[in-house]
């Protein structure tokens, strides 16, 4: 079979998981919330299956979800996008898929970030391209305009960017966006934007999208997740945002992927991206949660890396004076003290990857969060 | 974007169902039926909805439907497989994505029939390879030894088998399937077998998979759809099948294309496999509608050609006097007869393509059917 997969391993969220499930560890590597989807998105659900036809839905999504992703980012982003640039996918990794077997032929070149969601490079070697990796740095990790320039070469065809980004929970700044779309412009790159997390926010500011910026939006793929805004991991439902014409070209590679996704689903979630309150109450419960686990950390003396967007938050290994590199933390901590979390180099492709940092999943209920760190403490 | 999918248009189903849509035609194109998939089936879906996790279930499948699969070919082909064989996708497009993305190299040929479903041919030129078609011929779709080894070369890799047959409703012979089976082994073959109708058989025979010819057990990804045995298109929940280390390999494929498939499916779709009667069931009512339409379209004039197999009837334009070619048929009987079908030139890649040809979906109510012939007889 083909090298890609002939000699990869399961990714680390699935091996995580796998261990946990096994080992009766309590959770906190994969991110997935363990309390339930809002019960108004579960009604739609039931009310859906009871009345709604059970047979392929239109391949780029039911009108109904098109409209109401559309209408989503016009009122939490202002961005104005119409319905026929939303093409719905079986989730944002099949969103990524569709995207990078799109824009990337044999030959090309694509910048991308370490630390990097790990479906990014292996997609990008599948089609025939070259992932270039740019390393952002601890804690900050911010973007380097000099090492990003270096990076691009007259073969650079597409640029991914994952902002707000898994797994470290920060946003680029405004002028980290502008250098980058700059670049996109003056190198003509396609920019496959992984914005899953755009919801995900804790500080209170209106997410910004590359799509929005100046000469961006006909280069741009958007990629959400319902899973994410709802914390309904499970259900597989997103999308990509593009200009129509690219969007349609998009559909074209999506139809011979999963050609369609559950209409069930896609009504549902319709239904819930269309109550204003409902995305925004799960972003405070998460809010919450996460306060309870900074402050637990803090108490038992872990140290945080600081973050303002996603489920996830790191910890310091060596300033919480504990000597193990992240791999032999996560590996032992699973099995040793019954946590699962996810050593950060695991998503590290390139040279000098950070090895003392590791994740911690934090939209669990209060219980299991503090339960974990006891666990935590009492092992170590 | 990528040539293959820049200069493509959407699929020929997508195409007649948006018409059908746009014009209130009775839709007798793209496969899928009118009528709910079974009561048994809706109540496991409430069922899962309710009580089970909303979660990022196991990237292979849970293990109940892994199981179920495993267990449904057990008795109904005599198939001896594990549930580590089984990897769940959304639906049998992803899982021939999936099989194609993982099978084939920059540079493999991969042999094919004319005609065939319009997925295989885009996705093998996107994963670097060259689609091979060796055509059948009309009205008996026999697969021809000395075409298939006149187009084997050094470079071929792969050879791709839809057995039942869309858009035929027709079934590879036993010495048909032996022959291939035997070619695969000589000439070291990895074989994608979509076999997603091979439940919808009226014939009254087991389908028997290539998987279990002597040699194929460790060269073959056996693709299956529950979408197709219960009738609901819309639920995206498929498989492949392969020895237990292919198996993993192209696990490794799909975590990377949709990562996984909604819990709340794979389990009601497991509890329908564990019912004999409920798969039984179905295709005994696609029986009936579809002596329905064969009779029907007998009594005013058309000739069909023979079929065993799948949700289609096929038309022969010249022999029921009709001086059309099938997609000016079909183009024509949409607007003018408001009846939706499938021109079969259209999943033709090669020379020759039988022009005359249209395929009717036969899933669909009595009065459905009828109405439509009615229509086409007024028109005509
Ligand atoms: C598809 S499993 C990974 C889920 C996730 O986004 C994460 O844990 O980072
Ligand atoms: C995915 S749309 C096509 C459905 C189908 O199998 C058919 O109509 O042939």
């Amino acid at each position: 079979l083909h090298p890609v997969y002939a000699g990869m391993p399961v990714t680390i969220f699935e091996h995580m998981s796998g261990l946990a499930r096994e080992l009766g560890a309590i959770n906190l590597g994969q991110g997935f919330p363990d309390e339930a989807p809002p019960p108004a998105l579960l009604e739609a659900l039931s009310r859906a299956a009871a009345e709604r036809s059970h047979q392929y839905p239109p391949m780029a999504g039911i009108p109904e979800l098109r409209r109401a992703v559309a209408g989503f980012y016009a009122w939490t982003q202002g961005l104005e996008v119409g319905a026929e640039s939303v093409i719905v996918t079986s989730g944002a990794t099949e969103a990524v898929a569709c995207a990078i077997l799109a824009a990337v032929a044999p030959g090309d070149e694509v910048l991308l970030f370490s630390p990097a969601y790990d479906a990014y490079a292996p997609l990008i070697r599948r089609a025939g391209g070259v992932p270039v990796f740019v390393p952002l740095s601890p804690p900050h990790w911010r973007y380097d305009e000099a090492a990003i320039v270096a990076a691009v070469t007259p073969r650079t065809r597409a640029l991914v960017l994952n902002d707000p980004l898994n797994p470290t929970g920060t946003v680029a700044a405004d002028t980290e966006l502008a250098m980058i779309a700059s670049l996109c412009v003056r190198h003509d790159l396609i920019a496959i934007c992984d914005e899953v997390w755009e919801n995900v926010r804790f500080d209170g500011r209106r997410h910004r999208s590359l799509l929005a910026l100046p000469g961006m939006a006909r280069r741009t793929i958007k990629i959400g997740s319902a899973g994410k805004i709802f914390g309904a991991t499970g259900w597989k439902v997103g999308w990509m945002v593009a200009a129509p014409d690219m969007a349609a070209v998009l559909a074209r590679a999506h139809q011979f992927l999963t050609f369609t996704t559950a209409p069930m689903l896609q009504w549902a979630v319709a239904q819930g991206l269309e109550d204003p309150a409902l995305a925004a109450g799960c972003t405070a419960r998460w809010a919450e949660t996460r306060g309870v686990l900074i402050e637990a950390l803090g108490r038992r003396g872990f140290t945080v890396l600081d973050t303002t967007a996603t489920w996830f938050t790191c910890i310091d290994l060596a300033a919480s004076g504990i000597a193990l590199d992240d791999r032999t933390f996560s590996d032992r901590a699973v099995r040793e003290a019954g946590v699962a979390s996810i050593p950060l180099s695991a998503l590290w492709e390139g040279d000098a990857a950070p090895e003392g940092i590791v994740r911690l999943c934090h939209c669990k209920p209060e219980a299991m969060l503090l339960e974990a760190m006891d666990r935590l403490v009492r092992w170590r």
